[in-house]
């Protein structure tokens, strides 16, 4: 992008990690890490243009095809999570985006908890065909 | 119903408290009651002829208008919980659900954990018509 | 509490429906409202003086006896939710704390979509032991 | 694994999906997939001898460090959903379990949905110790 990027290809989204999240172990639980990045990749789509409100009108619907999440350091209850997403690589039917959680207890560090990987498609419903990645995609991703 | 009850009003079912639906004070959280009541009033439906499977091609939906839960006494991870739903009456619009919940530890005792009622309404969707609850259903409830 | 009020007796939180809160009726599940009420009580017990990330210190937990959850009209996907919460009365052990949420679509009006109750107890954990409420918090009550 | 098979290197739960596990692009979500398969992976470890129930007292409790899910195509409202879920490998410190997700509508065929991997550790609590896996557990693992 030489000289304007009219899509930001990263976004962060805040969390503070209420007591349904965490487990009797006394950390946040696995299924809490995927619905932060869930958060924080509908936050990059709005982004970039695909507004969930409007998709039930257009029908455009970004389907994950792929999710890695590598859990590194447990969170617990009030902490502050901070999800980073970022469009890593755009292919003709598939997006890459990558996230980075981290963690912060009132008056601490943030301490990076966990990353993940998702690859995503768009898909036109009801009839569920695969649609091509809009080209202008490209110059937000890395 | 005078001869035959061809609708059974009562179901119940059975789930085991996983990881995920403790918190960090060591015990279930108010959300996991919730999810394990919607899953018997689903299988409550099921049981008086609305099968989920069936509903996206009727167009025929169940719609919550009220919940109430009680929570009585801690379930724990591993506990064994089962929930009995109850088609408590039906009136011509709407009709009363009542669950009880109990929690039973490996060896123990079943301990009375939580109570709910929900009140349900139907309605066609997409246009959100309510419908008159099936008469027959009467002869289910108490 | 004669000429001041140090602890605000009202908060509000916002969140926007991401995919997973909507069911396939294409409208918010009963299971994410009761969520965003978790949420707004956390955030309100939290404005009292009652941080969660200290109660892991501190062993006193607030504990809810009973919720009740009135649905007035549908919320959907991308819509915006703000959550009132308010601590309505308190007693000797326990307080009352009110929800009301507003749904707002994208160049839309706000609409009443949903309103709660719930009794809330404080706990001293491990021993499971009921405390008093604050007497400063009647201050905060109306 | 001569003679005998103490321990099971294989077990297999099944679901049927409910109305708070679909989206509104009316497919099961992203979110649902992960609780089917911790739920299994509960039932393996449990098969392998940690029952949850007993962990609160053992203080050994699986951590897992790594996800990978795989969706394969769409699951909907009322499919059942078995998952097996098998010990693939016992290294010094970590296992990986493998499952496989597969869908069925009611009067059709099963179709295989999603697959998942998981890395997992076990850790002494509340120390936070990694603990070696036990030696018995490569006999059931393929």
């Amino acid at each position: 992008m030489e000289e304007q990027a009219p899509f930001p290809g990263e976004v962060e989204i805040a969390e503070t990690v209420p007591f349904y999240d965490t487990d009797c172990g006394g950390v946040v639980s696995n299924i809490a890490y995927l619905r932060y990045v869930e958060k924080a990749r509908t936050a990059l789509f709005a982004a970039l243009g695909m507004e969930p409100a409007a998709m039930m009108g257009t029908g455009l619907f970004p389907v994950v095809v792929r999710t890695e999440i590598d859990y590194r350091s447990p969170a617990r209850l009030g902490d502050g999570i901070r999800v980073s997403a970022r469009l890593a690589s755009v292919e003709k039917v598939r997006a890459t985006c990558v996230f980075r959680l981290d963690a912060t207890a009132p008056g601490g560090e943030p301490r990076h908890v966990a990353e993940a990987v998702q690859t995503v498609t768009l898909v036109r419903m009801p009839e569920g065909r695969p649609q091509r990645m809009p080209p202008e995609w490209r110059g937000a991703a890395d």
